[in-house]
């Protein structure tokens, strides 16, 4: 097989051009590594005549999903249009065809990943997606074969540059959610409609893609209890500071005692942890396995070029695969049955926000309400508030379970002396 | 294939252990991964008596390196003895014998790399050597395959732990680098020999490893430019981090204008950039792409389980590609012959720190000599040292070449205002 590889596009915006450029651009060091030239035989896109920043040929492109996935010059279908009942429909077809598929698409992978998967093994297909997780970092490998022989226990990302851009400039500008928000929107950063970063949905379908792959299991995105960021305020990022914590969207999944936990929520990090320094709209993943310890990998989480590079990386897998005659047995099922533990179970410490009457009396109520569960303080700080009867009072609990820290925090809301509970987050990353 | 797979260790010491404990511990997960059961048929020992932590039966150890390599019962031979000629001869005999290798010998593969892959290719075997750099990241796996499509042209490294730990106590704690070697020393993170650490040899082993994957070539060890730590003083940490600095024991490979640059040297890297938090022994290897930009990899660098565990990975590679037939097949040539840049040509940016007369005039003449040469500053700062007629100066420089850089320092030292040249680092990581 010295002869061409021809591929099939199905898109053409940020990331398609960005991989029509990078096979372009790379075509000598391509070419070294799988022995054979990479050329576009056919594009999907929605207008043939509009105007593209990228040169191709028109002949090349198409409207008809057809053209691209039935053309017998086609070898690799590289899906980059993005939604998902299209894309799993034009993808399930390419397979029964044995075109071997890269895609960058975490909604699909996320709602209909097992079923891609098996329709691969069954056509003796490829099919990789490590561009829909952390864009330009090549974490999907690194689980599956870096860390193969690792049993891996906890993972952490922050696997949602907008939220992470927000966050990272409300900290260090003292910008409210607001004004930040605006700003990120204006500059590309946020979707016009940013529901889906801002209440965590996008971050919850990267950690069910990370939970599959590193607990060989196979959650669904229904199983991630998902919180938003847009609860977060200033004055929570500033007493956070003050106690040594920054607060970011980290996207969990952890096996404890055979039981796993997926959840996505406002999480306070040590600043001493390698999560804390991931800035602005970068990716970080950090995994923690029985026998590495920590690992973390870092970079960009979007755009065109590094996202295009791991969907090309993907496709020298595929050729490479070709060539040997391998394609689509890299693929193994899940190993182990899911087995959630419900949100109630989960045991993590917990950073509380509250005003309260300032008047003798009210510390040992505090501390009484929590020892009555057999849940102590790591960190309490009460101060006034000035010019009035109220002081500020920040706790950051020991590990507890979220059952017991719920009954708890109902009965705080309940006390005389509470006047108002203004904020809690989970904390992760220390002892 | 679904009969077992046979390992032959060469060596029992931490990895060797570790590499025992993972295939015990995890062979369920292992046999999901690969479908067979692997065993240790043979060890490399130097005392068959030996008490050791791990349970293993006796007959299994053996004192000739014969029996591991030609015994017909191993299919993969781990060398985790370390040394080079030793290890060097065994892997060849055990290539002839088409035994699979994995190796943890960062000293071997930076010497003897290129002969041994040439051989691992002619007798169609695999050899994999993550272990080597960079302990339980898996870096080399990133490298080859995470960023296959895109065209590095630089990497920075944080890889050997024991710098990074003194570093980081002097640092962190204001204690010296004598004090701090001494306790690592105690603890275990230093050799009592620690010249190949602490002079930047070890580092510079790995950057070579590095450099020979990121740029598809085939440098040398003596290629680097090798500088080590033992100069490094509190001041100038102190001076650094009052100017946003950190200083890190750096093993960078860059490509600029078709030419290599390799150097292991004490690195000033502003604090915002991700390298400057990877402290105590973790390493971490930056890496920037043209198409990617900038991603990193964290994660312990030494340790028996973190070791063995990027072995035992590879081993699981080994033993898929022994399913599908197809070892060897991954090793491909050097595609670039290697055009170094000399160590005057490379261009970097300076910190110098000085200490002059404390008089009129002397300000005029610093800015005076550095501007003849071209040489504008990015900061000074001069403040008068206590009870004495000097004054201390701190300079960090624009971008220069090192050979007008070593000019200007030259002068420096002949200028009657200057009393003392304390000291001088590159500056990297900042635009």
């Amino acid at each position: 097989m010295n002869s061409r590889v021809g591929i099939g596009l199905l898109g053409l915006g940020t990331v398609g051009s960005g991989v029509i450029q990078i096979i372009k651009e790379h075509q000598e060091e391509l070419q070294h590594q799988v022995g054979s030239p990479i050329t576009i035989e056919k594009v999907l896109v929605k207008d043939v005549e509009k105007q593209r920043s990228i040169e191709i040929d028109t002949d090349k492109l198409t409207t008809s999903p057809d053209e691209v996935i039935s053309d017998p010059d086609v070898d690799v279908v590289i899906e980059v249009m993005g939604g998902i009942h299209e894309a799993r429909e034009y993808i399930l077809k390419a397979l029964q065809q044995k075109k071997h598929i890269v895609t960058a698409n975490k909604d699909l992978m996320a709602l209909y990943g097992p079923e891609l998967l098996k329709a691969a093994s069954e056509n003796q297909c490829d099919i990789f997606y490590e561009a829909s997780v952390a864009g330009g970092i090549p974490v999907i490998r690194s689980l599956v074969e870096g860390l193969s022989s690792d049993r891996i226990t906890k993972i952490m990302g922050i696997v949602n540059g907008t939220t992470n851009y927000i966050l990272t400039k409300m900290s260090q500008e003292g910008r409210s959610y607001e004004e930040v928000l605006a700003e990120a929107k204006e500059l590309g950063f946020a979707e016009s409609d940013p529901t889906s970063d801002v209440e965590g949905l996008d971050a919850a379908r990267k950690i069910t893609i990370l939970a599959n792959l590193s607990f060989a299991t196979n959650v669904d995105l229904e199983d991630v209890v998902v919180r938003g960021i847009t609860t977060v305020t200033l004055e929570d990022i500033e007493y956070c500071e003050q106690l040594g914590y920054t607060i970011k969207l980290i996207g969990l999944a952890q096996r404890d005692e055979g039981k796993l936990e997926l959840t996505v929520q406002p999480t306070l990090i040590p600043n001493s942890h390698p999560l804390a320094s991931v800035n602005d709209e970068y990716n970080a993943v950090y995994v923690y396995g029985e026998a590495v310890g920590e690992t973390m990998f870092y970079g960009p989480g979007a755009g065109s070029l590094p996202t295009a590079t791991a969907v090309v990386s993907d496709l020298v897998t595929v050729v490479k695969n070709m060539k040997l005659g391998v394609n689509g047995r890299s693929i193994t099922g899940p190993l182990h049955s899911k087995e959630m533990k419900s949100d109630e179970e989960s045991k993590a410490k917990y950073f509380l926000r509250l005003h309260v009457k300032d008047e003798t009396g009210t510390f040992a109520t505090l501390t009484s309400l929590f020892s009555k569960h057999d849940v102590s303080f790591e960190k309490l700080l009460q101060w006034p508030i000035k010019g009035e009867e109220t002081a500020e009072v920040v706790i950051i609990t020991h590990q507890t379970t979220r059952a017991t820290y719920e009954e708890i925090y109902k009965k705080l809301e309940e006390l005389d002396i509470v006047l108002d509970v203004k904020s809690t987050y989970r904390v992760e990353g220390g002892n």
